[in-house]
C-alpha cells in the first residue's frame, strides 16, 4: 500500500470511526484501525464486533493495499500532523511509514488477515430517512433507554416501520419516549427491530450533514446505516419489545400548558434540595387553579417555585422524579409544553405544544 | 442579615472564592461560605486554612449581619438563579431565606462564630505589581514547581524582591524556571518568601483585569494579595529555597536559534513514540550543522523530525524528557527561542529570543 493524502482528509477518516474502536477488548486486533484502498479512495474501518464504522475519503492511491495499525497511537499521530501532504507506505512486513515535510515516522502494523470482516449488508428491508429529522428523533428518544446492561432489551430503541409511519420508542420501565413521523413507503410490511441506544446515539453524532439522506437496511440480525461517506453496521438486540400501545393512556382529566423554560429552570433549582439524600429526586408538583408549584425539602432546607399556567380539569398534587422531567424538557424545542394527567397515582404525559408526534410517558412516585 | 442583590453580583462573589473551599475537610465549617455585610457591600469568604479568598460586591444592605452556608449547595443554587433581584434574609436561627420572583428557597446555615477568622494583614513588606505582568510571570514559572507533597518546599515558588528587581523561581529539581522584572522600589531590603505554586496559579486566574494593580503584603508567615474587590491570604512555606544562582550556568559552547512552533509540534509528535514504555519521555535532540533532528523509538515504532536552525558552536547529541521541553515552549509567546548547551551531560538553557528575563534550566537524561 502507498497513498498520499491531505492531513485534513486523513483526520476526517480517522475521527469518524473512533467510537467503534474497542476500549476494553483483550484482542489486540480490535484495538486497531484498518486502512485499505478501493477505487481511488482510502477506507478507514474500526469494529468492536457490536458496532462497525467505515469511512472513506479521497486520496492519491499509488499502490493498492491494506494496513492494520494500533488505533490509539495512530490517532494521536494523525491529530498532531502538520497541515501538509502525508505519504503512508507499507515499507516492509509489519511497518507503515508515514512521511511529511522533512520528517518520517514508522509504526508497527498487525496482520491484515486477522481484522474482522465487516458484513456488506445489501439484502434486507430498505428505507431512506432525512438526516435532520432522523437525528432529532434519536435525540428525543435515546435518553429514555436504560443504561443497565442486566436487562439488555431496555438498552435498545424500538425502530418500527409500519406503512407510511416510522417510529422510535425507548423505555427504561420508569418512563417511555415515543417519536413518530410520516414517511414515503409503498410497502405494507411491518418491519421492526431493536437497535442499541448508544449506537443510535453515535449515529446521530456521525450524521454531520443535516439535510441529507440516511439509507437504512435491516436484516434478521443486522442494521446498516449509510450516510454520505460513512457506513455503520450493528447487531440488533434480540427479544420482544414491550407493547407501548398498552401503556400510553388515551384519556386524561387534567391538561396543563406551561412555559418550558420556566418549568425547566424551576425544576432544576428545586431539585437541588433532593440530590443529597434521595436517589429518586422526588419533587412535588402541585397544580392548583392557574398555577403550578414545584417544591421539595430535605435536610439541606426546602423551597418552592410558582409558575403561571393554563389548565383544564381538577387540581392535583403529584410527585415526580425531577430528572425524568428535565430529560424530556431538554429535547423539546417548543416554547410551551403540555402535561396530561389522570391523577396522582397514574402515568402522566408530557408532549410538545405543536404537531410533532412526540409523547413522553412518565410514572409518578407513589407517596 | 437582609440584603437585596442582583443574580450577577451574587454569582461574581460566589465564584471568585470557590478555590478556597476545602474539598476534603472533615470539618463542616470549612465546606461553607461566609456571607457578611460591611459598609454597603456584601463580602463572600471561603478558607481551607492554607488559602483564604474574600470577594466583595455591591448590594442593598437592609439589615447588617452574617450567614454561613454550605458552599456546594449554595453555589449550585446561585448558578441556577434567574436573572433577577434576589433577597437573602436570615429569617430565624439557622435558616437563610432566598427569594426571587414568586419563589422562595430556605437553606440551613451554620453558626457564624465557628467560621475561621481571616487575618487582616496590614503590616509587613508592601509591593505593587501590574497584574498583566504578574500573571505572565506566574504562568512562566508555576509549571516547573513539583506536585509532590513529600518535599513541600519544591511545591512552592520563590518570590524575591531585591532592590529594583522582582523575581519568581520554581524548580522540581529536574528543571528550573526563572522570571525577573524591574520594579519601582526604593527599599534596599531583600524580601523573599516561598508561596505554594497552586495558590499563585489560582491568584493568576482570579486577576481578571489585566491592566490593574495587585497589592502584596508579606509578613513572616503570611502573604496577602489584593486586587480590585478580591483579597487572597495564604500561609508561606517554610524552609530555605535552593540557590538558583549556583545552578544556572553562566557560559555555553553551543547556541541554537529555532522556530518555537515547529520545535513544539515536532517534539509533540515524536514524543508519541515514548509514552507507552517510558515515564522519562526520552527523545533524542541531535544538533548537527544547520539542523536539529528530534527522534525517538519504542516498541510502537520510531520516528524523526528535521528542523532548520541557526547555530553557533559544536554539534551535539543530547537526550531530554520531552514533557519538560514542551512545558517551557507552552509559556513562551516569542516566535523563536534559543537553546544554550555546553554538552550532552550538562544542564541546558531555553530562553526567549527577546529582552524578557526568562531562563529555563533543563537537565539532560544521562544515556
Amino acid at each position: 500500500m502507498k497513498i498520499t493524502i491531505t492531513k485534513s482528509n486523513l483526520l476526517t477518516g480517522v475521527m469518524a470511526i473512533q467510537r467503534a474502536i474497542s476500549t476494553r477488548s483483550t484482542s489486540p486486533i480490535l484495538l486497531c484501525i484498518k486502512i485499505d484502498t478501493r477505487n481511488g479512495f482510502v477506507y478507514f474501518t474500526a469494529t468492536d464486533l457490536d458496532i462497525s464504522i467505515e469511512c472513506y475519503v479521497p486520496a492519491e492511491v499509488l499502490i493498492e493495499g491494506t494496513a492494520v495499525v494500533p488505533a490509539r497511537h495512530f490517532t494521536e499521530i494523525v491529530r498532531r500532523l502538520p497541515d501538509a501532504a502525508v505519504t503512508m507506505e507499507l515499507v516492509e512486513e509489519g511497518l507503515l511509514s508515514i512521511s511529511y515535510e522533512e520528517s518520517q515516522l514508522s509504526i508497527k502494523t498487525l496482520p491484515s488477515a486477522d481484522f474482522p470482516e465487516i458484513p456488506e449488508v445489501t439484502e434486507g428491508s430498505k428505507f431512506e430517512l432525512n438526516t435532520l429529522i432522523f437525528k432529532q428523533m434519536i435525540k428525543q428518544t435515546v435518553f429514555a433507554a436504560s443504561a443497565d446492561e442486566i436487562r439488555p432489551l431496555f438498552t435498545g430503541i424500538l425502530c418500527e416501520f409500519e406503512g407510511d409511519k416510522f417510529r422510535l420508542v425507548a423505555t427504561d420501565t420508569h418512563r417511555l419516549a415515543f417519536r413518530q413521523i410520516n414517511i414515503d413507503n409503498k410497502s405494507e410490511e411491518v418491519v421492526k427491530c431493536i437497535i442499541p441506544a448508544k449506537i443510535l446515539g453515535e449515529l446521530a453524532r456521525l450524521m454531520y450533514e443535516d439535510d441529507e439522506t440516511c439509507c437504512i437496511i435491516i436484516t434478521d440480525n443486522l442494521a446498516s446505516f449509510k450516510h454520505l461517506n460513512i457506513r455503520v453496521v450493528c447487531r440488533l438486540l434480540e427479544g420482544e419489545f414491550p407493547n407501548y400501545r398498552q401503556v400510553v393512556p388515551l384519556e386524561y382529566n387534567i391538561k396543563m400548558k406551561v412555559n418550558k423554560k420556566k418549568l425547566s429552570e424551576a425544576v432544576e433549582r428545586i431539585s437541588l434540595f433532593t440530590l443529597a439524600n434521595d436517589k429518586s429526586n422526588t419533587i412535588g408538583v402541585k397544580i392548583q387553579g392557574d398555577t403550578v408549584v414545584i417544591s421539595s425539602q430535605s435536610e439541606m432546607g426546602h423551597g418552592y417555585e410558582l409558575i403561571n399556567t393554563e389548565k383544564e380539569g381538577d387540581d392535583v398534587n403529584i410527585l415526580f422524579n425531577s430528572k425524568y422531567i428535565l430529560d424530556a424538557l431538554r429535547v423539546l424545542d417548543e416554547e410551551n409544553i403540555y402535561f396530561e394527567l389522570t391523577g396522582a397515582q397514574s402515568a402522566s404525559i408530557i408532549r410538545p405544544d405543536s404537531a410533532t408526534e412526540f409523547i413522553y410517558l412518565l410514572l409518578p412516585i407513589r407517596a
